[in-house]
């Protein structure tokens, strides 16, 4: 019905997340009706961050380059090591300015319904940056400093609790010393009780405050 | 805080329509975590289109080549023309399989607020085309059969409706013989008169028709 170029565009902003054939047809038609330098400067874009953007070969967050920007900046506190499992969680945690520590990404969370196990994961590699600083362990050949803190920052899910409690048994018994925490989970700021979950307001029960 | 090429994609994403920062960001790491395949199959789609796609020389819809898929189509029928303000507009209308005639892109509507007057829209073109199977007129060069009717398609907005009334005044004045008609407006079906707008209601009274 349409000429096959059009199909073809159609198609390929179809397979982006959260964007149905109308809103692809609809973006379709925006660059048809665009100059060719915006077409021409999304499609450099995407060739562009495939070719220049890898994996930090420390923490596996997004790098332009061996290292990625937290792990190159000395000023970031190296005995915090805050565990995400993708490297989309890194923005968020950075837009809080809450936390000045490094990251470790995942690259997921452990599931075994989607056949995910501890393997599919960075966990020998956290383990292993993790125990760089322990005292009964041979020093490590580059002396990083040890590591205070493991914050594990995977999602309030399924897959994402299961993943934080396997890695705080695993450095509980590799790494004794190291304090594992796990992000507080309640009430969102701004929610109100009303409306809330029956799981998020019993969490926020269990994790009540003095005030 | 990103490194530059991911900074510049989610850029190039948050230019198209509908697409805020947030999203952009989405896409980006999508983009990232998939295949690079995938990313170049998007930006050759998307320079492909630029390349490929040009107006048709008759009716200035989306073409590959000189002329567009309707108009290459001889069991279209000639005597029947609508009108749309753009070339997205004609897949919804073919999507309808409710109409067999020919199609004529104007290239927006009439709108002053916005400095766009009737030199900007193919409307000398839509006259001629109509005029060329006019009796009083010289016989075109290519003896094109006659427009017996032109539905005006143009969108039930201020700038549509003030653009179907400039075109169906000229074509009575050029084209006495055509009939010119215009799309029913009311109430959509599936919708409740409850949440009608009074101006879509009051259209559907006007509009009513015996059963």
């Amino acid at each position: 019905m349409q000429p096959a170029p059009i199909e073809r565009l159609s198609a390929a902003f179809a397979r982006l997340p959260g964007i149905g054939p109308r809103t692809a047809q609809r973006l379709t038609y925006h660059v048809l009706t665009r100059s060719e330098e915006e077409a021409r400067a999304l499609a450099h874009a995407l060739v562009e961050v495939k070719e220049r953007i890898g994996e930090c070969s420390i923490c596996f967050n997004l790098a332009e380059g061996e290292l990625c920007e937290v792990c190159r900046d000395a000023r970031r506190d190296p005995g915090l090591l805050c565990v995400v499992e993708g490297p989309a969680d890194v923005l968020p945690i950075e837009r809080t300015h809450e936390y000045r520590g490094r990251y470790h990404v995942l690259g997921g969370a452990l599931s075994p319904v989607d056949g995910v196990g501890p393997r599919d994961l960075r966990l020998e590699e956290l383990y292993r940056r993790v125990a760089a600083g322990d005292p009964d362990q041979p020093p490590p050949v580059d002396a990083t400093p040890p590591v205070r803190e493991v914050v594990v920052a995977t999602n309030p899910t399924t897959a994402g609790e299961a993943t934080a409690l396997h890695i705080s048994a695993e450095l509980r018994r590799r790494s004794p010393d190291v304090t594992v925490t796990r992000l507080a989970s309640g009430l969102p700021v701004g929610a109100d009780l009303e409306h809330a979950d029956e799981v998020t307001l019993g969490r926020a029960f269990a994790g009540r405050r003095t005030i």
